[in-house]
């Protein structure tokens, strides 16, 4: 494995640079965003799914993003990355901008934006073809409906999540909630194939409400005509299930091979799933 | 209300500077904590209340600073800031450090250590004397026994908690936790007197264990012989008690004249535990 520490390129609020202020309240409090894109040469195919959680999240977090702005900036980027690199990551983090020590912030802080590019990471794509192991974490989510389902920089739970093992054989961890029952991966949302169904688990009290599992819950299953719901899952629910598989918005779709004690196959609704998303990427 | 939004001086590992990479795990994920600490021209009183605090929690997420070069950065940058301003407020932000792109980290990621300094808030201050008026806050406390006490950088549900109100006749709010116990004030912690006895709300399951609400159960209740104890508060119990204060390593203490209907007057107990916090400032 290794660390390419360093973004191809980074612009804060439309600028070159790679610093930021230390009273950004990113950095103070996590006050803010995240969204992880991945491009092409020729567009960012989930760009409106992305930009649509986003704005949601600012919403609900207050954060006074500039949209028209945002967008111009997101293109501008993306042309520039593209004749770098013809395809790989987009990061942007949104947060509520600079303020003054404490809680408070004035009402008309300008938002931080920060525009990074990465190359495409190897094993996540490898990972498509040939799956991946599992493992359950011990840390749990915290609930709380106000930050549920957004992709906010308050992120400890999952860094101490994948803290947890550092065996190369497992490449992803599932979190719970307090009460036992399956959230997400550590970087990614979960389906279960059961009986010829999708099931997700539902993300109402925790979890991120990650781009790619809603893409598959409005237009993948639809497009195969396979009925999904967003459901409480407990484990026992996975030993039950015929195809497991977890997806985001920068590897796609990773069939799950192994957990705890139990194999899956990599099954035919998970190969579907991964050839509507591979249409995606142009891959 | 005034926003002194730079510090007077910050210094990042050791050098003068205001800005840090947008690589650093603070800002990507609030993967780090902080202490705000109040110091005179000859010392910092709460110091090594605040360094335990802060080694513990290191420990607890395994952040790997280094001890004596952190002591060494602090008794230098306290000598220069009480040259430049006799009393204020150094705020140290400790993080995992720069790394790649994701939530793993390299074992060996060298810590961030931020240094700033702050004039003393002339309000908070006021309100030692004059007490404060505080709400109950809508956003409750997600719980995570893994992060509870911890004074990390997550404090998203500290922002939104803010957010709630911009009345400025009420200084503080109450966070509550899922279940509706009280836990702590948005930057400070809680203590009641009912029958010549204090209490504070445990915190084991979320809330920030406080400096100042330390020294006052080891040190303050001891020299005044008063009993006092960490219990899960109801609500009710708030309507049934002589006095509540609120508390912080920065502000000392708060008497609370009022809450939703009650009001109360500043009690004597209230007034003893602020003459031992007031020794400790020199004030």
């Amino acid at each position: 494995m290794s660390f390419a520490a360093s973004p191809e390129c980074t612009w804060i609020n439309g600028d070159e640079g790679a610093s930021l202020s230390v009273m950004d309240r990113g950095f103070a409090f996590g006050d803010g965003v995240f969204e992880t894109m991945r491009y092409r040469r020729d567009a960012i195919p989930l760009l409106e799914w992305h930009l649509r959680r986003l704005f949601d999240s600012c919403g609900r977090l207050r954060i006074a993003i500039e949209e028209s702005l945002l967008r111009d900036e997101i293109t501008q980027f993306h042309r520039a990355a593209a004749a770098r690199l013809g395809d790989g990551i987009i990061k942007l983090i949104v947060t509520r901008g600079v303020s003054a020590r404490g809680y408070r912030c004035e009402t008309d802080a300008a938002p931080t934006r920060v525009l990074m590019q990465f190359p495409l990471p190897a094993e996540t794509l490898s990972w498509n073809a040939e799956g991946v192991a599992i493992r359950y974490c011990d840390i749990r989510l915290g609930s709380n409906v106000a930050l549920a389902g957004i992709k906010h920089l308050n992120r400890l739970e999952q860094v101490l999540a994948r803290m947890e093992w550092s065996d190369s054989s497992i490449q992803e961890g599932l979190m719970t909630d307090a009460r036992g029952r399956i959230v997400e991966g550590i970087s990614s949302n979960l389906f279960l194939v059961i009986a010829g169904r999708m099931v997700t688990p539902v993300l109402d009290t925790c979890g991120v409400a990650g781009v790619m599992r809603q893409y598959i819950l409005d237009e993948v299953c639809r497009g195969m005509s396979v009925p999904v719901a967003a459901t409480a899952c407990e484990r026992g629910m996975l030993a039950g299930s015929q195809e497991l598989f977890l997806c985001n918005a920068v590897a796609g779709v990773w069939p799950v091979r192994r957990l705890a004690n139990k194999s899956w196959p990599i099954g035919p609704v998970t190969r579907k799933v991964q050839e509507h998303v591979a249409r995606l990427f142009g891959a």
